[in-house]
């Protein structure tokens, strides 16, 4: 063992033996929190409905509405709590009675964890704790802040606060009585976020900026004042920008002397080491001390889940001791460094705190030095330990009202729950001190340890078992994480490289063959509608007739191929697609104007369309035995259909084109793509892809043009038994009508995937957790500008909730950054072209007519095709702003009396095609689910960005004929069943073993078709 | 131990002991034959390639066929037989000597079995056996008998063969020298089944009669020169037959005294001893003695398969001890009635043998007064030791060519390799004599005894795992067997009762209340149409309007009801539907002019498909998770589209109508059904079934009338949002079109659900076993009068093989039954009505211009929409019989050259519904899986008679919309897809278990919902 190791046992012992003279009251002495954390210890469905009953009574106003949230969370479950039910009887009986009681026990439970209401209220606590030899650092709790003017509001409370704490301090003195120059006695913690609302990791420049300019009086104050501030850590996507803004703003000449400023470093990230590292060096140039608070980290649920859903890698260790192992590393680098960082470390846990007390002796620092930073409200018998030793300790003292302290408070739940954490292995499991007192280093399980080059997925395989044969396991390719600098970068040479292409002229290809026709059709940067992006020739009759042809003929050979084949084909792409990731997106942005991560999103969908119908196709591609009889062998499986035709909407140029197009390629058909007008450079682009990836000629043609010249012709064409068609609802209705017609020389009846329009709408129910509701509506409503047909149109909200929602609605939106999204960190860029422009200006203005315009934005680019953001409130569910598709960035805000009329509006239009619905009451949830007149039901999150796989897309009434993109069905309507039953049976004799099947039955035809039984 | 087993012990010893000096050459020595059987027994898939080859290689002329179908039987076989690879591809350099070589071994195989090609030819084997003291009896070998010309050919044959026999041994003396009187020398065994070729189980007065009339001059010939006559058995279908022909035959005064005759009793069949002691009854009443042959049964697997593949109880004993049991116990009861029955034990099963000389011994019955029969070239050492014992030993010794004897030798081929089999078990496996003699009733297992009440499914549960939870399973219902007297019984007083309902009137169904109109249209009997076989009540455009107003009512709550409540709607009426069973087919043999087996398979087929959809929808019923990743639940799952409109044609009145009703139910839909006009009686019956079952009111509507009147104003109506629609391709493609609109109100895209007509092939390759081809093809083209849209319209020959198709071909037309399908044994009944009498007959007017009319029917009733079968041949693909739909009983032939030609011709037509293929090689069967364009190809079977869940059918070009009826899709097509996703993490907190959904989701809006959540 080494010396160190023994001097933490050592230490740790010591902390033990005081602990264990008064053990911590939360697991042992009875009471509302106690019993709640117990049966949570013990039943995981409890513990899920209890933190979110707790995270709801908060904003519940009326006692029968905590009562009846009460009975739908905690319904059915007397197995775990004794009596539930009965308690559940007499609360409906005396609902006040019982929200009363509840109420003062959830109070009670969330004022173990918060120190105070406010800065007044906190100073009675933190005298308490100075007479303990306690110190503090003061947090104030807030809201997901949605807007500037909530920013604004928080920034106001935080000075507050610093004053209020500097004037009730004031005469106080240093707990250990020395080293006031390095820990002055008011100590503020500062929550980042809350500063700005318009945080956008693609562009930290631009939130440092704002963030330091909002920060600096605060700053200036507290240096007067003597006050120390901290800079918190919250989740990885700000984690970067944190960083900037600190080593930014204490650069600054007003700052750079100052020591009195200190910022967290999270152990549990990957990135901690070097973060530290850099900051140091940072410091180091600067020349002045600093502080770090090293802490384990307290968002490692939502960063591994978000990593999971984005495909990203996972920031954090997903081992606990992983975690602890980096804690001490970086304990030792701050030790290392003390000369120049005055370290705190934020721990609960008895063997990190030990090894930074033993390595501080190994170093010979003082105790005095360096502080350890404890949670107000838990681990109460360490504090006492740490005082007794002699260590300095300060409390992380949070203060607010429970509603904005929330997350907090759940954060803490889960902390006590958790079964990794230290103090439910100490106070609740009883671990002996050698057990929790062992290297970390010792506990990592080096066969778990995933690489950090390695996505957080383990959705990988799409709920294949072990028996999934690999092919048909489909994994979503991940974003683009714009966190990360390196991305930023590619993004900017993209956007760079692009630009120097402006003007390429692009032919049409048919049959692999170059084609142009004199004629030529420019595409234009909507931002700037004097830039011309490319220019496609424009195909005519001829054209289309001569694809037709080409496309005719290949299928004679396609048709014929290995289903194999032609999913490697779309891996092929999928792969190029991938290389020219950065390409491709920068061409979207220039072409039709979305932001980086928009435009990003919609390559990131193309290559999962790609992969996802490659694996399907493998799937389907294996006959299937029908119902088994003996003497008989009867399979099913699928053939082609013939020539199909795509027609693409410019919204998603890349995904939804690639789609429909790869759905008709895997399956065997052959195609001619004809892209929107204003997306042809990008559909040109994809007929390179599919080039580069070897598709064979005639097999995908490319071939732009007027949909009223070629699309009609096509559409009408005797030849093309198969239209695949994503659009508005006026073309959909005319190719579906069209394609009812069955002409002379037709082969067969003509099958229409047809995707129309949508007029979605999202409840907010009264209990909705607003935080949410804001951000995901302003991003469902104005993201794209609000050209995706699953947009929010039309926000129903409960009465009993409207003011407060209109109100931070409104705000919202007054923050949202309108300009080109050429720049990172736009969310609202132009409108497609100028036709577009003018119809929704159009319906803005009738809109006036109607209803009230309770927000427009003013501030907008005035070149190129800028809508303002706006907003309608007062509007009639019958009102043409609330029936028909306006295709941009319009909210209409309907206000209604209850759920009842909420569903009757949300389902009151001609379109079904996405729906959103924030609740926190199960049973309204419950309700919804089954209630939503749409193809896509959302629930508590936006109701835009539908994933291939997992968000299987489509509507129906006006909106579309009940297919669904990126779903298990989808690749059905490109195909045709058929059967194919032998009787095995010669002479009264069968074989008896079950038949087996072959993947190339599904071929067509003979040609390549390998005879197996001739040698 | 019992007397007898010690006896049975004892004689079995001795038989043994004789054996062992003499073992079988089978097992011992080297050979070709004997190779074959070691590998057989060695390896599964070789025995059956082995036995398939062997069966194809009497019918392959040339030597080139040969090399390539031994190649394509044993590619790839080299682990079971060494050298195989090496031998293969010596067999393709010389092909001549290959072949040569083949034939030879393949002939000397044969010629272990059959003793001689003809009468004269077997004498040699006779006479040897006769210097052994072994008898003979003397079995014509022949193929499927498919026409009557073929039955007199046999006939002629039979009574050849009788004078030869009878010539060649004048003077033979009985081999142990006494009992002449009960053992003529000459003994003849007669195939029955082999005089008659349209023998049917519901009619066996009938064949009874033409059999009686076949046979009297044979016997009376038999009689005179005082040779026995032994009607052998065959399968299960004849038997009874067979039993009441033998009992008739012999009680006529001509016969009655006649001693010489036997009859087989097969001791795997339930019914063995209930129809020997009816023998013993029948003989004694006679008062004549004849003779019995015990025999186990030689066609076990097939009775199997038939019994699973129709749903019947399964005849035979599924386990061969209780064969062994049953053959002692009616071994005691031959015995038991020696006075009035003379036994022959037919079995080369030891203790069999030794069971039945105890039992003798014990019953003091002289060993001369009863014989063993045992096969030619088969158990030579146990007949030595029964001939050295001095026992009666006769030999049964079949006579004919190998192509006709090949049925014959798989049947010995697999006796000698059956794992169950006697000989196996002593020569291969050299079992102990004390196993061997065991009691059979010991080695039953109790547990594995099925009852005889229980189908022979075996495939039940429709392939389900045991973790498929019941509903999900699916079992079709078994056909009428009308083997069984019981079953005529009830169809002839179904019958009776049917005609007493003639002429009775039938309202309207519209929102549960019956309504009449003052107009009925008349539904008459096609046999004979002054018979009016009842009057429905004609709906026009008000009642049309009422149906959909009441079905969109009724919509609002039938789309809220559970799968669960829906999918025992369909189960109930399935179960009134096989009460009433009888019934309902005995009006469509009056509405519809169906034969009794063909009706009764319509009711089946609706049975099947309420059950089918129940399961169906109980799986699509169920939330599908999608992709899971964390903090998120997603799920897709089903919701009903509205108002479906049905419109189902005449030719399967309950089936198709019941079908496409249930489907759009059981998915939630309500429905407008509209049957055709000639069946709108049983329509009317569906209904009845429907409200039987508590259908509520408005879910299904029963609106008859004409196609033009309320047809056309349903499909165009705006409130109609389904259309399911199976008729000809002239109304389908209207309905497509008119569906292609979206007129004004219209909530949904129109979905269509269209099946049109067919004009299927069958090729015959040059290597096709004829009897299956031309039985097949024959009732292909000709059941139901060809009024099937999967009937056989064009059967192409290759040339090879032509000359001899249609000879048996047309021969077999001309035997089939044309008459009034109210008498069972009907196989062509008349057209439906006038309008397609005369179409048709118009069709074979255009026919005799274009191709030779090679035969046509000329008996047929003179009343009635009666049309004669009619074969064209020399028909060109071009010709208009070649290409238009018929629906009547018409078939083109047309020859081709080859393989090529063949599928280019088959493939030639705007149709693609069924298709066919005879062939015995499996690069060819390969070929065609592949290459055949119809919806439902068939190998080596009819190209009709699809079964639900089997065989899911319907076709694409113009035949359909690549439905698939009774197919695991079919539902989806009834059905809109739709996603729930619910954002399960709430400030950064997500549940770990992977989430769980239930059943109610799919309930479309809320009234009967129950909120779980709620207490």
């Amino acid at each position: 063992m080494s010396a160190l190791q023994a001097a933490v046992e050592r230490r740790g012992q010591q902390i033990f033996d005081l602990v264990d003279q008064n053990p911590e009251s939360l697991f042992t002495k009875a009471g509302f929190y106690q019993r709640m954390m117990a049966f949570s210890m013990r039943d995981e469905t409890f513990k899920v409905q209890m933190f979110r009953f707790v995270d709801v009574l908060a904003s519940l106003r009326r006692s029968n509405d905590i009562v009846n949230h009460l009975r739908e969370y905690f319904h059915g479950m007397d197995g775990v709590v004794p009596m539930l039910q009965t308690g559940l009887r007499a609360a409906g009986i005396f609902p006040w009675l019982t929200a009363f009681v509840l109420r003062r026990n959830v109070s009670g439970m969330a004022r173990q964890f918060i120190a105070g209401r406010d800065g007044a209220d906190v100073m009675k606590t933190l005298r308490k704790k100075r007479r303990q030899n306690i110190g503090f650092t003061v947090d104030l709790l807030g809201e997901a802040v949605v807007s500037e003017r909530e920013a604004d509001e928080y920034a106001a409370r935080a000075m507050e606060l610093l004053d209020t704490l500097s004037r009730e301090t004031r005469g106080w003195t240093d707990p250990l009585g020395k080293n006031t120059e390095l820990f002055p006695v008011v100590n503020l913690s500062l929550k980042i976020s809350a500063f700005y609302s318009q945080m956008d990791p693609a562009a930290p420049e631009e939130a440092v900026e704002h963030l330091a300019a909002k920060l600096r009086p605060i700053l200036r104050r507290a240096k007067e004042v003597g006050v120390f501030v901290n800079f918190d850590m919250e989740s990885y996507a700000q984690k970067n920008g944190t960083l900037d803004l600190f080593k930014q703003l204490f650069t600054e000449p007003e700052f750079a002397d100052w020591p009195h400023v200190g910022i967290v470093i999270q152990a549990y990230l990957r990135d901690a080491e070097r973060d530290l590292k850099s900051l140091i060096a940072w410091g180091r140039k600067r020349g002045t001390r600093f502080a770090v608070r090293l802490v384990k980290g307290a968002y490692w649920d939502y960063e591994k889940i978000i990593a999971q859903q984005n495909g990203w890698i996972c920031p954090v260790f997903l081992q606990k001791p992983e975690s602890d192992a980096n804690f001490e590393a970086c304990t030792r680098i701050l030790l290392d460094n003390e000369s120049i960082v005055t370290a705190a470390f934020g721990s609960h846990n008895v063997r990190s705190i030990a090894y930074a007390m033993s390595y501080a002796e190994e170093k010979g620092i003082d105790k005095s030095r360096f502080e350890f930073q404890l949670l107000y409200g838990m681990a109460g018998p360490i504090k006492r330990a740490l005082v007794e030793l002699g260590y300095r300790v300060r409390e992380y003292s949070p203060v607010g009202e429970l509603l904005p302290g929330m997350s907090y408070l759940v954060r803490r739940l889960l902390e006590n729950t958790s079964n990794e954490g230290f103090l439910r292995a100490k106070f609740s499991e009883n671990l002996s001190a050698a057990e929790l007192l062992r290297d970390p280093n010792e506990l990592i399980k080096p066969e778990a340890i995933r690489s950090s080059r390695e996505p957080a997925s383990g959705h990988s395989r799409n709920g294949a078992d072990r028996e999934t044969p690999p092919g048909d396991s489909y994994e979503n390719a991940p974003l683009i994480n714009f966190v990360h600098p390196q991305n930023q970068q590619q993004m900017r040479s993209a956007l760079q490289a692009a630009r120097s292409q402006f003007g390429k002229k692009y032919p049409l290809v048919i049959n692999g063959e170059k084609v142009t026709t004199g004629k030529w059709m420019p595409s234009v940067n909507p931002s700037a509608p004097n830039e011309i992006v490319g220019e496609v020739a424009e195909a005519g009759v001829p054209e289309a007739e001569r694809a037709v042809k080409a496309a005719s003929a290949a299928f004679e050979h396609w048709c014929r191929t290995s289903v194999e084949h032609r999913a490697q084909l779309l891996e092929r792409v999928a792969a190029i697609m991938e290389r020219r990731r950065f390409e491709l997106a920068a061409v979207e942005v220039y072409e039709v104007g979305k932001a980086w991560d928009e435009a990003d999103g919609d390559i990131r969908e193309a290559i999962d369309f790609l992969l996802f119908y490659a694996a399907q196709m493998r799937i389907l591609g294996r006959p299937k035995l029908t119902q088994h009889v003996m003497g008989e062998e009867s399979y099913q499986h699928y053939w082609p259909r013939g020539v199909a035709l795509v027609i693409a909407p410019w919204n998603f140029p890349i995904a939804i084109l690639c789609g429909m197009v790869s759905a008709a390629i895997v399956t065997g058909n052959t195609v001619i793509m004809k892209p929107a007008e204003p997306s042809s450079v990008t559909g040109a682009l994809l007929m390179e892809l599919f080039e580069e990836a070897g598709v064979p000629r005639g097999v995908l043609n490319y071939l732009p043009g007027h949909g009223s010249v070629i699309g009609q012709h096509l559409v009408d064409h005797p030849e093309v038994v198969m239209i695949a068609f994503t659009g508005s609802r006026e073309v959909g209705l005319r190719i579906w009508e069209s394609a009812g017609k069955t002409r002379p020389g037709q082969r067969e009846l003509k099958r229409v995937v047809c995707e129309m329009g949508g007029k979605n709408a999202i409840i907010v129910d009264s209990d909705a957790d607003l935080d949410e509701t804001i951000v995901d509506s302003i991003y469902s409503a104005f993201g794209y500008q609000g050209q995706k047909c699953s947009a929010l149109s039309r926000m129903i909200v409960l009465e009993e909730n409207y003011d407060r929602v209109i109100e931070r609605l409104l705000a919202a939106a007054a923050s949202l950054k309108v300009g080109n999204p050429e720049n990172p960190g736009i969310t609202v860029g132009p409108v497609i072209d100028e036709r577009a422009y003018k119809r929704i200006l159009e319906m803005i203005e009738a809109g006036k007519k109607e209803a009230t315009l309770a927000y427009q934005a003013k501030d907008i680019p005035k070149d190129g095709y800028f809508i303002p953001p706006t907003i309608f409130t007062n509007v009639k569910p019958t009102a043409r702003i609330a029936r028909e598709e306006i295709f941009g960035p319009v909210l209409s805000v309907i206000k209604v009396r209850d759920l009842d009329e909420a569903v009757e509006v949300a389902n009151s239009t001609d379109y079904a095609l996405t729906a959103g619905f924030f609740s926190r009451s199960p049973a309204n949830i419950h309700r919804m689910k089954a209630e939503l007149e749409a193809g896509n039901v959302y629930i508590n999150r936006s109701c835009t960005g539908a994933v291939v796989g997992r968000h299987p897309f489509g509507g129906f009434k006006m909106s579309g004929g009940g297919t669904k993109a990126g779903g298990g069905d989808y690749l059905l309507q490109f195909l045709i069943p058929r059967i194919v039953t032998e009787n095995i049976m010669r002479h009264g004799f069968a074989p008896e073993e079950t038949p087996r099947y072959r993947d190339e039955f599904l071929v067509r035809q003979p040609g390549t078709t390998v005879v197996e039984g001739a040698v």
